[in-house]
């Protein structure tokens, strides 16, 4: 399969594994790039430090590109970005922030920078910075969430509509028809987190994996909406965040006191399913299995075609 | 192009035009179904008489199959069915309710029975009580909303693979793209609101659908979120129903009190900007004029053919 996203990082099928705090280390990425897609080390969760090794670790893991993700409103950003230039990261996924002041050095080191978006004016606004690609991220997805919570089937097109650089679709995409209807929308790749958090090689607790594979349709809930939204699984910790907010509305001091304390280690990471925050998207309640990555990808590919020959058949 | 929802309906093309208060009545019904898809008056504004005479203009103006939509809430539900059931209806879409108890009467009468749902035990129980299709519409869908906020992309394949009767897709779709999104997901059909509220033929007011075609992206808002959420445009009411909201949670004395006097008639019907509620899905920002409905349909399938040639290119 061929479009401008597999052109333009050298992979065989267009699925990207979402970078992940606590899930996305080496294993997870070189296993996804060896499969032909591409993977995402996420460094939100690391030091500089430990993101070298992770670096340096999934280089000597695969032959295939690998990326990273940066969330840009870290406060040591420029740590970061020197350790990914000095390993010779030539793939860069930015989020939470705008790419806009370390293009021009990402560009000077040949490397093809991607920002997630949430709607058109950042869609647009990122294309003018630059960047060679847009995730386009719907309100169904896990973890951090846009504002205007608008979903992947009513942003994909008008973001299509309103650039000329291609686009991946994240946020409810956990199968074959999930990238098949990504793709009839326009995208020309999708970006795949939680599917990929319920792996063998990703790095979360057990518990939280579980926890995907059980969780059904309904069973996500979207807190701190007017300030940094967040999407998790209804656990006590989020439930009990959830009613204070619906009950009284929520303030950016009251969510730092509640979100901060390491709430998505102890989730994701530590497996607390009474007091940390387990991010995942409304795709959980598709995954059915915790399986190899290699075969997320070749799953994938398959109720891709499959569906696809069902639509040709109508 | 041929589904069990086709069959079903004896309709040529698989798109259902959704039944909108102040929005569907027998001018857009006809002309939808006339163009070999399947209108339906929305019932949900209108009081016995006045939906008799809807119903009776229907017929004459078209000799296609239509449907009604009713929300099972309404007090007078009974008066409601006795009109649709001596007029000869045979198509029923049921919406905000429990279809079960009406059921065996509709059956009785040769009726098909749709239901409207938002999660999958919705959709589950729907089957059970011997509907012959459901409707799954998505968190981007304008007016009523369901709780779970599920979004279409994600609740689609998960209603498919949890019921075996035809599913309808809703929430989200204004174009051929959105529609082959829909079939890649798993629907058999795909019912269509917002597009249709910007026809010729829609009763409402010019100013509001002048303002669909102005709607950008992030335009729409869900508001009672944890009562009886509805969607519609950022108008300066339903700004301020949001923020009260947001800063201080909704009661539902409070919303009765807000969402009651004719907020409805009064945005969509009356053109009021400043105080009615305008509801419109997220989709609305891929509408960008006001044609014929059945330009709509034509212009839906000539997409969704050119969008699936684009996916069999890859």
């Amino acid at each position: 399969m061929k479009t401008r996203i597999t052109d333009l990082f050298g992979i065989h099928v267009p699925i990207i594994q979402g970078g992940m705090v606590w899930v996305s280390g080496w294993k997870l990425a070189s296993a996804v790039s060896n499969a032909g897609a591409l993977g995402l080390i996420g460094a939100g969760s690391m030091k500089p430090d430990l993101l070298r090794e992770h670096l340096r670790r999934c280089a000597d893991a695969t032959v295939r590109p690998f990326g990273v993700n940066i969330p840009l409103l870290r406060g040591d950003i420029q740590e970061l970005i020197d350790v990914i230039l000095e390993e010779k990261v030539r793939i860069i996924f930015t989020s939470a922030g705008h790419p806009g002041r370390h293009i021009a050095r990402f560009k000077e080191a040949g490397c093809s920078v991607v920002h997630v978006i949430a709607n058109v004016k950042q869609a647009v606004k990122a294309q003018e910075s630059g960047c060679d690609a847009v995730v386009a991220e719907g309100f169904e997805a896990g973890g951090h969430n846009g504002l205007d919570e608008i979903t992947t089937l009513a942003l994909i097109p008008q973001v299509v509509d309103a650039v000329t650089v291609p686009v991946i679709a994240a946020g409810g995409i956990a199968d074959g028809r999930g990238m098949l209807a990504a793709m009839a929308l326009g995208a020309e790749a999708v970006q795949v987190g939680t599917r990929f958090a319920a792996t063998v090689e990703s790095s979360a607790h057990e518990l939280y994996k579980q926890r995907i594979v059980e969780a059904k349709d309904g069973d996500t809930v979207l807190t701190y909406r007017n300030i940094l939204p967040v999407r998790a699984l209804r656990n006590p910790f989020m439930e009990s965040v959830s009613k204070e907010e619906t009950a009284q509305g929520m303030t950016r001091e009251r969510m730092m006191e509640l979100h901060a304390k390491g709430r998505e280690r102890k989730g994701i990471f530590e497996g607390n399913w009474e007091e940390g925050e387990m991010e995942m998207g409304q795709s959980s309640g598709l995954v059915k299995d915790v399986i190899p990555a290699a075969d997320v990808v070749v799953r994938m590919m398959s109720e891709y075609s499959s569906a696809l020959k069902t639509l040709n058949s109508r």
